[in-house]
């Protein structure tokens, strides 16, 4: 039975497996250095569709199907969805998810969704709720840019610490825990997971969300360790979601301050998605696609290979809106964690 | 332990008490029908603060802190908070948890939300997924009006399908399995839970949820007692959230077309919390604070007293933004239920 800890963290003992993954992703994303590890690659935005927002919940459904295909399931082999997204009333997961006859379970947990979603589906699978549970989660450029920032046809000029949101949809589809069909590849395990809390250290530049969130990831992270009595030496990668050039060096300085070098075990989706240096994204990717389809396109991939063992997935999410910056607020960070194993 | 029937459904064995509960509500809510049972009336809009998002994230605050004094319970016996709104980004939820050091899971599912994060919170408990997990939800009438439809001071004129978005926020707390304390009072406990699908009926007026979500109502409804092999005369209410006039003739239809004549056993929140002949709502209240005020302050409290003995509580949202009407698209409904009893 799974064990729960104080701080919110929960222990698996019957081992989620991640049957199926998919990573569907945009022109731009596909042409940087992940390219060749995702599972759909766009023409170009629209995706097809006749809006952005459409597009975005194209790419949910692609994602989705794609790890149906994968799985060899059937749409009624699924018993549950979490989905969620960053659009103002999760729109692009609603208007996917109703071309199916699932139960669906939306969540908002801003770029941290892709790990909250995860986490929920483990914990359903864990305790018996369900056959396969699947975890959706998307973000799209233009309809990003258009709702938190400027009309991309107006051309606005961008900070040198704002990051890139990544037109990217992942589905990690979490069943029963199964035995490795071959000895070359087995479905990775969720082991435990720990749902963060709100943390807000009192940044206010929407221009800088890496910073606003890197007090979360730290929060979560060093709580994950401490509740599993784990180091950073356990896993071969710490994964953040889109921290960036700019969080990430908040969150050395954070986890410095205990002593604790998390530089060489570090990676951040949004500095692995983009080259940052050919393809303009300033401080990196974003957005919580950018964390659902590195996870889904090349970690949960490598797991399986078992040339990675052990990574702490902490995807990191910050909770302001437009309205609410305009009002003098801070931006409050929130990130949840999840220790998946190749094993 | 717990029992997942395909549908979404799953059925309690240890049933979670709800252990407190408190609703904060605005002043028009104070003056209606239920104005008595309502732990905290607030004076104005603002609720003292400077902004209309402020105050729903205020009267989040008010329902929690109420719930944990009449539970006498300290902040720190609560392990985790699901909470939701509809406010773009949730930051009703966001900025209202902030304050407290407790893991936060984010839920988006439109007015459908009291029933969900109960339902969730009811999961975690009867799988030993902590000691006392809250459900909080809430809106607000000028945060809704502005963001989904026209600011208020312009005075725009409403339809006569129109609901009016309550102003309120409530909060249960679950924990493990509780005897009476007294032979006059008891927690309220969940039987069973059934997490709904998505329904698109092809409704385009945003003006007239009710209609939108009736269709998800049924489903989610039916889904539960064929699941549970439960009639409605089980029940003393079926209770929806707020489906209002127009949207409860509507699943009367969809319900006659079974031969089963809801109307006698149903309670809709959107037409208990304001008079409408006198308080000038058009055909009721809405938004998620409308079901969850009216479960935490009227429902709950008389199921505790035993005047009623069991409840089907099924919330509805509408999962459409202004942004994809305005692109020609449907609105998409969801409900989720909670068989909730008294003993």
């Amino acid at each position: 039975m799974a064990k729960f800890i104080k701080g919110g963290t929960i222990e698996m003992s019957a081992f989620p497996s991640v049957k199926s993954y998919a990573a569907a992703v945009g022109k731009k994303e596909g042409e940087g250095p992940l390219g060749k590890h995702f599972d759909y690659i766009g023409e170009d935005v629209s995706l097809g569709t006749e809006s952005w927002e459409k597009a975005e919940s194209e790419l949910q459904r692609l994602a989705f199907t794609l790890a149906l295909q994968k799985g060899k399931l059937a749409e009624t082999d699924v018993d549950l969805i979490f989905a969620g997204d960053l659009l103002n009333q999760c729109i692009a997961s609603g208007y996917s998810v109703r071309d199916y006859d699932i139960p669906f379970i939306g969540l908002y947990g801003a770029c941290s969704t892709m790990a909250q979603s995860l986490a929920m589906a483990a914990v359903f699978i864990e305790n018996g709720l369900g056959g396969n549970v699947a975890a959706i989660t998307s973000s799209h450029f233009c309809s990003a840019e258009r709702q938190f920032r400027f009309p991309v046809n107006y051309g606005s000029h961008r900070t040198p610490t704002s990051q890139w949101t990544a037109t990217a949809a992942g589905c990690a589809i979490v069943c029963p825990t199964i035995l490795p069909e071959s000895p070359e590849e087995c479905a990775p395990k969720i082991q435990a997971v720990t749902f963060g809390k709100v943390k807000d250290y009192g940044v206010k530049d929407a221009n800088n969300m890496g910073a606003a969130m890197s007090g979360a990831a730290y929060d979560a992270i060093s709580m994950h360790l401490w509740n599993t009595a784990k180091q950073i030496d356990d896993f071969d990668y710490i994964v953040t979601g889109d921290l960036g050039a700019v969080g990430s060096e908040v969150l050395y300085d954070l986890f410095d301050k205990d002593k604790i070098s998390l530089r060489r075990k570090h990676k951040d989706c949004g500095l692995m998605l983009f080259d940052l240096e050919q393809q303009d994204v300033h401080a990196g990717g974003s957005g919580c696609g950018c964390a659902a389809g590195v996870l889904c396109g090349y970690f949960l991939p490598e797991l399986a290979r078992g040339n990675i063992k052990n990574i702490l997935f902490a995807a990191t999410g910050a909770l302001m809106s437009p309205t609410i910056i305009q009002q003098g607020e801070s931006i409050p960070g929130i990130a949840h964690v999840v220790h998946i194993s190749a094993t």
